[in-house]
């Protein structure tokens, strides 16, 4: 039977997507008699959009506090005492309650819970090299890593920069620093950019950075930062060569923030990664949930568990949390790996395997790479596109697509993402009835292109 | 057991998409040695883009050999014997032969075939009216269509234009007469523009092109051209006014071209277009096939058939009669009914059922409409965006999406166009692993946002 007058109390830590997406849902569900939240957030800011900084430093968005969904004043007004500046620094699951540490104050207190929401995001991959914490290298997780970086742009003004990293994180920051003037290289310890890709589509990106304008360096690693007098960052050094550099973006990737849940004795898995049920339950664990970038999400096509750092993810894990723990029911039942992202005008698009993600999986497989456009090849703006798709032989499913091409090449990369999730062979993909007109497609959409050739490839297999 | 030297002869009537995709596929299957193929054109052109025609005479498109996909010296090359301006008058099933007319010498004969594909696409609709005739009045079905009317632009340089009908082909040549200048008049049975939505998203569309100064008349009828001293079209009239006209181009739509067919005693269906089956064969003909825009289709989604002239089911009938007459095998399951357009900037696309088909196909169904944007809010470019989404009751089933929008809303009805092939449920849909950035999309995809709105609405029916 339901008490009245707060007869849960919901706790949650972290006051980003996830974290904040799970309380309102709750909130909508239950109203303050039935649940207190309380929500603890150790930095300046809730629910923003970390995929959106790389558009405010290159000076796309004009104003930090755009990228900002909800600040904390809002989430207040719906009823949720929401903690900022408060860092969680154990949960005690025996006991049903968290430490919080105030970062101002410095005071630690206790906080008993019925339910528990773990979001604490992830961390950025620090590269452990002399100078990695030099003024004027930099993050991009977080508003204050963007303001920071900004005050740096501002104050320097000068002409290199270097990004190392070369997924789309640096990529992003490629295009931001060249839209703010500076010359731009790129340090990449893979062989080509966008290792989220096959090398061989990976390629195309490299090309077209370089036709940018960006210097790319592959197959490097930076093994130091150099500064000046001044203290200040001057140049990275590879083992082999040194760049000079007025500024320093770190673009590494991230790990899931799961610190606290592991010191809790809560399960990570081989990403590190909190694992969850199909409602976002921590496994084992009845009155836990966790979501967003510090979780493990089944990946619906390889069968096996990835860490995924993206506000979309983020975003649906706490709509599915909210609704569990409102007393609702939704399940988040996994990813099929589909990301986008562009570098000036060029689009980069990927769902589903990569071809090491597809033989990791134990399958078999046929590749094809088809060259179309982006509209019917007479009319204006058709700009070319390459696809690449795979497909597992004999059952023909298909199992991924990379995409690389200008205007309207990225977002094609949803219909096989639909197509993946629901399990359709290349065959059925080429009777797919997409939208066509001139301005639009070329009669062949480009994906239906690739998919008869893998589905020929496939028969023949 | 087969025979070489030309043991059989394929006979194809119509050499646009449908006709001479399924002459190329099945030429790239079998020799000449092994298969003699004759197809006859009673135009001056062969695969061609109909779909480009609006753009050309807009002036997006320069020439109008641009719209052409292959000539018939091309198609000759690959060793077809191919017919130009020679009309297929007959069919003589049990005697599997054709008589065709040489429409210049006037001279006919028969030819005989092992197998017939028949692709004789469709004829547009004219208006019962006086004037209908008159010079300075273009139908813009074919690319002789299109030199017409862009002669009579080129005479006229006038100021005033009527366009009949605002389907896609009306609103599309509204679109090119307002690039060339005209003041444009779209005159409109329907009650908004754009039956292919539902009045509600139509109202869309009529705002919008009120907004570009079109002149949107609704609820109208045509009755009569009016001509001047010259003969020429002067004004149209409606049953309650009348609007100028230097020129009036009839966008009505289109009727299968199955004169010939039936004569044959083939059988059509209720739209009088041919009925086949799974391959493309004819019903109960094991030898004849038939494609393009003179057959009828099944909609996945209602499982009745309908009628759509559109060219990239035009290409893919034809290439899975090709595969079948070539030895190999194919089938074309249906359509959901996808179909995108754009008038100006706006873009307008549509799959499965809308309120009134769904009604007409016995379905009880929840709709849902949203606003979003194309881009995160705070991402330049970001434009908004409507989305209709159509669930059917208790099962939650996707019955149907519309999107009415600017840059980037009209492909994204692709998404909807793969859910509804594979049978999802908005349910499923809400965790749809689609691409997000934010250049290309809201955290949440519109698509997603519809999906969530109708998952609540099926759960509380």
């Amino acid at each position: 039977m339901n008490m009245s007058a707060a007869s849960e109390r919901l706790v949650v830590i972290g006051g980003d997507a996830a974290g904040m997406s799970a309380a309102s849902q709750a909130r909508r569900l239950k109203g303050p008699g039935e649940l207190e939240i309380v929500a603890f957030e150790r930095g300046h800011f809730t629910s923003y959009s970390a995929c959106g900084i790389p558009y405010w430093v290159g000076g796309d968005v004009e104003e930090r506090d755009q990228l900002i969904a909800r600040t904390p004043q809002e989430h207040r007004a719906r009823d949720i005492d929401l903690r900022m500046r408060t860092e969680v620094t154990e949960i005690d699951v025996a006991g049903q309650r968290v430490r919080a540490r105030d970062l101002d104050s410095g005071a630690e207190s206790w906080t008993s819970y019925d339910k528990l929401v773990i979001a604490t995001g992830a961390r950025p991959i620090r590269p452990e090299m002399p100078g990695a914490d030099a003024p004027g290298v930099h993050g991009v997780q977080t508003l204050d890593d963007g303001q920071a970086l900004l005050d740096t742009l501002a104050r320097t003004r000068g002409r290199d920069a270097v990004v190392v990293g070369a997924g789309y994180i640096g990529v992003e920051m490629a295009e931001a620093l060249i839209n703010r003037g500076y010359e731009v290289t790129v340090v990449n310890r893979g062989s080509e950019p966008m290792s989220t890709l096959d090398a061989d589509m990976g390629r195309l990106v490299h090309e077209a950075m370089e036709g940018m304008g960006i210097t790319m360096v592959n197959d490097a690693e930076v093994t130091k930062v150099l500064t000046g007098d001044d203290g200040r960052v001057r140049a990275v050094a590879t083992q082999d060569a040194e760049y000079p550099a007025d500024v320093v973006v770190l673009g590494i990737g991230v790990r899931p923030e799961t610190s606290l849940a592991k010191a809790a004795g809560l399960p990570v898995g081989q990403h590190d990664g909190l694992l969850t049920d199909l409602a976002m339950r921590v496994r084992g664990h009845e009155n836990i949930w966790a979501g967003g970038d510090c979780v493990e999400v089944l990946d619906l096509v390889s069968g096996q568990e990835r860490h995924i750092a993206l506000g979309t993810h983020a975003n649906k894990h706490g709509q599915v949390i909210g609704a569990n723990v409102g007393g609702g029911y939704a399940t988040f039942p996994g990813v099929v790996g589909t990301a986008v992202s562009k570098v000036c005008d060029l689009e980069i698009a990927r769902t589903g395997l990569r071809e090491k993600d597809a033989r990791r999986a134990g399958l078999r497989f046929e590749t094809v790479t088809v060259e179309s456009t982006s509209r019917a090849g007479y009319y204006p703006g058709a700009s070319p596109m390459t696809v690449k798709m795979l497909a597992e032989r004999r059952t023909g499913r298909l199992l991924g697509v990379q995409i690389v091409g200008r205007e309207g090449a990225g977002k094609r990369v949803d219909i096989a993402a639909v197509a993946l999730t629901a399990g359709m062979t290349v065959e059925a993909m080429t009777a797919l009835d997409l939208g066509y007109a001139p301005p639009f497609s070329p009669v062949w959409d480009p994906v239906l292109v690739a998919a008869r050739k893998a589905a020929l490839k496939v028969r023949a297999s």
